[in-house]
C-alpha cells in the first residue's frame, strides 16, 4: 500500500495526535473564566504563540478557523465587504485563473451575489502568473480594486508563484493581498512580517492575509488559520460570541488548535532536512516516470516547484482510469484537487495553462509528505507501466 | 475540583475520544476516490447514518459544520439570503429576545448589512416565548417573513420553549423555522421528521432546520451539524469544493464527525437513565441552594426546564465575584453563556426576562452533565455559603 496523495491530506504526525489527545482531558470551554476554562484558554494562547513564531506574525494576527476553505472564504469575503462598505466603487477582485476551488467558487459567488467585478490574471503554460498582465491590471484598475488573491504554490501542478514580486506590486498600488499558502507551508519558507516588510506593505494594503490548513502539514483535520494583519480591514463571516477579535465567533477548538501548533513546530524544525529529502524523492519520481513512460509529460514549472509535487499527463489515458487501476494495485494518487474528486472533468488548472480537454483529462498528481518512503515509490513505479498500458488501451477503445 | 459548567462544554465521552483516535489512522481525504479516501468517506457516511437515526432525519439532511455557531450562522444567513433572492420583500426575521449570541449577533448583522427587518418576540419573566405575540406577528407580517428562529431550550436559564406549538404556527403561516437545539439535545427527546410531520411542515416551510453542537454532548470539540430539510431553501456560507450538497465546502473532518456520531449514539442510548439521574441532581441542587442561601431566587421555568440547568440570582452579589470565589475553592460554574464570558455585563437573557441590571448581574448558572457526581455537588454546597457571604460583602462595599 502506497499513499502518494499528501497534497489532499497528509497523515497526522504522532506528536500532533498526542497533543490533541492530551488536550482532550481539559474539559473547559476556552471562553470560560474559571480554572477549567482558563486551562483550555492557556493551551490556545500557547498554540497561538508557537504558530506566530513559526509563521513570523504576531499572535493576535492569527485567526483560527475550521480549515483552509473557511480561512480563504473569510479572507476573500471579509476583505471584499470591508472594501465596498467603505467605498462602493472599490469592488474589483484580482484573481489568477488557476486558483483552488475554495477561491474560485468564493469570488464567483461574490460576483453573482455581491456585485464583485472580477479581473482574471492568466497563467502561462507552466502555471506561472502573468506578472506583466497583473501590473497592467493594477495600473488600470488599481483604485477600484478591493483585493487581490493568489495561491502561493499551485496545489495541482506545484508551480510556485513569485510571491514577493506580486506582494510588492500590490503594496505599490495600495491593494490588499491575500495569499493562499495552504499547499505552500512546510514546503516554502514563510515569514509573514518579513514578507510584508520586504515588499513594502503598509497598513491595510499590500500583503495583509494568508491562509493555512492544518491537515496539510500533519495536524488533526478540522482546523486551519488565517493570518490577518492587525491593520487588515475585514468583516467576519461567522457571528456570535465575539471570540477572536470578533472576526471568528464560535468556541475555540483547543485540542485541534494545540495539535496544529505542534504540527507546525515539527514541520518548521524538520524543514531543511525534509525539503532536501522530498526534493530528492520528487526528482527520482520524475525521472523514473519519464523512464517508464517516455510519452508522459511533466506539468508545471520544473524549477520553481513544490518539493513534494509531481504531475504528469499521460497521452491517450483518462486520468480516472489510471487512478482506479493504480488504486486497485494499492497505490493512492490523485487526478488533481481532492475537493473536486468524484467529478470526472478536466482539470481547470491545466485548462488555464492552455492544455486541451484531452490533455487536461489525462493528468495524475503524485504528492509526497513527511511519511513517504522509498518503498512506497517503488510500489508506484512497479504498478505504473501496467496501469498505463491498460488505461491507454481503455482510452483507445472508448 | 468540581466541574459544573457542562452547558459551556461537557467533557468528551471516552468512547467518543476513542472514535476520534481510531479514525486518525485513516490518512485519506474523504473527497479522494482512492481506497484511503474512501475509507475516510465510509466513516463519514456511517456517522451520518447513525446521526440521522438518532435525530430522526434523513442522512442527506445532515450538514456537518465546525460547531454550533457556524451551524446557526449557516441556517440564519442561508435561509435569509435564499428568501430575499426569491422575493426581496420577504426580508423579515422573527427572533425571540433571549436567544444565544450566535443568533443575536447574526440577525443584527443581517439587519445592518443585508436589509433584514427584525421582528422581536418578547419572553416572560420565566423566559417563555410569548406565543400570542408570535401568532400576531405571523398574522401581521407572515408573507414578508424570511424565517423565524428559536432556541429550543434557553442555554442560560434552562427554560424549554413549546417547540411544537411554535413549529405549528410557523407551518400554518408558511414561514421557515430554524430551531437552535444546541442546549436541548441529550436533554429533550428530538425527532426532526416527526416534529415536522406533527406540526404540519410542508416543503420549505414550517420546521426546516435545526442546529447541534458536538462538544455539548460529549464529542470532541470543533464539530457540529445543521439538519437542513431536503426541501429547505438556503444559500451556503462557505464556498469551495462543493462538498455536502454544495451547502458547506471544505474537507470533511472525518475523525471529529465520527466522534460526534458515537457521542450521539451514547447520549441517545443512555437518555432515559441520564435524564432521570440529572433531574434528581438538579432538583437536589435547587433545594440545597434554597436551603443554604434562602435569599437566592431561581431563574427560569421550574417545570419546563432542562434536566441539567440550575440558575439562581444572589441578591447583593456580583455574579463575577461569586464565580471567582467559587473558582478559588475549586468549583467551576458560570455567570451565563461562556461565549460572553470575560465581558462583565448583565445577562441579556435575564434583562429580556424583565430583571433589572442589578438582578441580571447577580446570576450563577450551575449546569450538570454525563460525568457529574454527587461528590462534585457536595463540594459546591460546601463552598457556596462562604463564597456567597464574601461576594455579598464585596458587593455592599463596592
Amino acid at each position: 500500500m502506497a499513499y502518494l496523495d499528501h497534497a489532499a491530506s497528509t497523515p497526522v504526525r504522532p506528536e500532533a495526535a498526542q497533543a490533541f489527545t492530551d488536550a482532550l482531558h481539559l474539559a473547559g470551554n476556552p471562553s470560560s473564566v474559571h480554572r477549567h476554562g482558563q486551562a483550555a484558554r492557556a493551551l490556545v494562547e500557547d498554540a497561538r504563540e508557537y504558530l506566530a513564531t513559526v509563521l513570523g506574525c504576531e499572535p493576535i494576527e492569527i485567526i483560527f478557523t475550521s480549515g483552509g476553505t473557511e480561512s480563504i472564504n473569510l479572507a476573500l469575503v471579509g476583505l471584499f465587504r470591508a472594501s465596498v462598505e467603505k467605498d462602493a466603487k472599490r469592488n474589483r477582485i484580482i484573481v489568477p485563473e488557476a486558483e483552488h476551488h475554495a477561491t474560485l467558487d468564493t469570488v464567483l459567488w461574490l460576483q453573482e451575489h455581491e456585485g464583485a467585478v472580477l479581473e482574471w490574471i492568466p497563467v502561462d503554460s507552466l502555471g506561472r502568473i502573468d506578472v506583466t498582465e497583473l501590473a497592467e491590471t493594477l495600473e488600470r484598475a488599481g483604485s477600484a480594486v478591493a483585493l487581490m488573491t493568489m495561491l502561493w504554490a499551485n496545489n495541482e501542478v506545484g508551480t510556485i508563484q513569485p510571491a514577493a514580486e506580486v506582494a510588492a506590486l500590490a503594496a505599490q498600488h495600495k491593494v490588499p493581498l491575500h495569499i493562499d499558502a495552504v499547499s505552500a507551508f512546510g514546503h516554502i519558507p514563510i515569514n509573514f512580517a518579513q514578507l510584508r516588510e520586504e515588499t513594502g506593505a503598509e497598513g491595510a494594503t499590500g500583503l495583509v492575509a494568508m491562509s493555512l490548513s492544518g491537515h496539510k502539514f500533519g495536524s488533526v483535520p478540522g482546523v486551519g488559520l488565517l493570518i490577518a494583519s492587525r491593520h487588515a480591514q475585514l468583516e467576519p463571516l461567522i457571528h456570535g460570541g465575539g471570540q477572536q477579535r470578533g472576526l471568528r465567533s464560535g468556541t475555540l477548538d483547543a485540542p485541534a488548535i494545540s495539535s496544529m501548533a505542534i504540527a507546525a513546530l515539527m514541520t518548521d524544525k524538520g524543514f531543511a532536512e525534509q525539503t532536501r529529502r522530498l526534493s530528492t524523492l520528487r526528482d527520482l519520481t520524475i525521472s523514473k516516470i519519464q523512464e517508464l513512460v517516455p510519452e508522459a509529460v511533466l506539468s508545471g514549472d520544473r524549477v520553481n516547484r513544490l518539493d513534494n509535487n509531481v504531475n504528469f499527463t499521460f497521452p491517450g489515458c483518462q486520468s480516472d482510469s489510471l487512478l482506479f487501476l493504480l488504486d486497485a494495485m494499492g497505490v493512492s494518487v490523485s487526478t488533481g484537487s481532492a475537493c473536486q474528486a468524484g467529478v470526472a472533468q478536466p482539470s481547470h488548472v491545466l485548462l488555464a495553462m492552455g492544455y486541451d480537454e484531452k490533455g487536461a483529462s489525462s493528468a495524475i498528481r503524485v504528492s509526497l509528505g513527511h511519511s513517504t518512503t522509498e518503498e512506497e515509490l517503488e510500489e508506484f513505479f512497479a504498478a505504473l507501466p501496467e496501469a498505463y498500458e491498460r488505461a491507454r488501451r481503455a482510452g483507445t477503445t472508448s
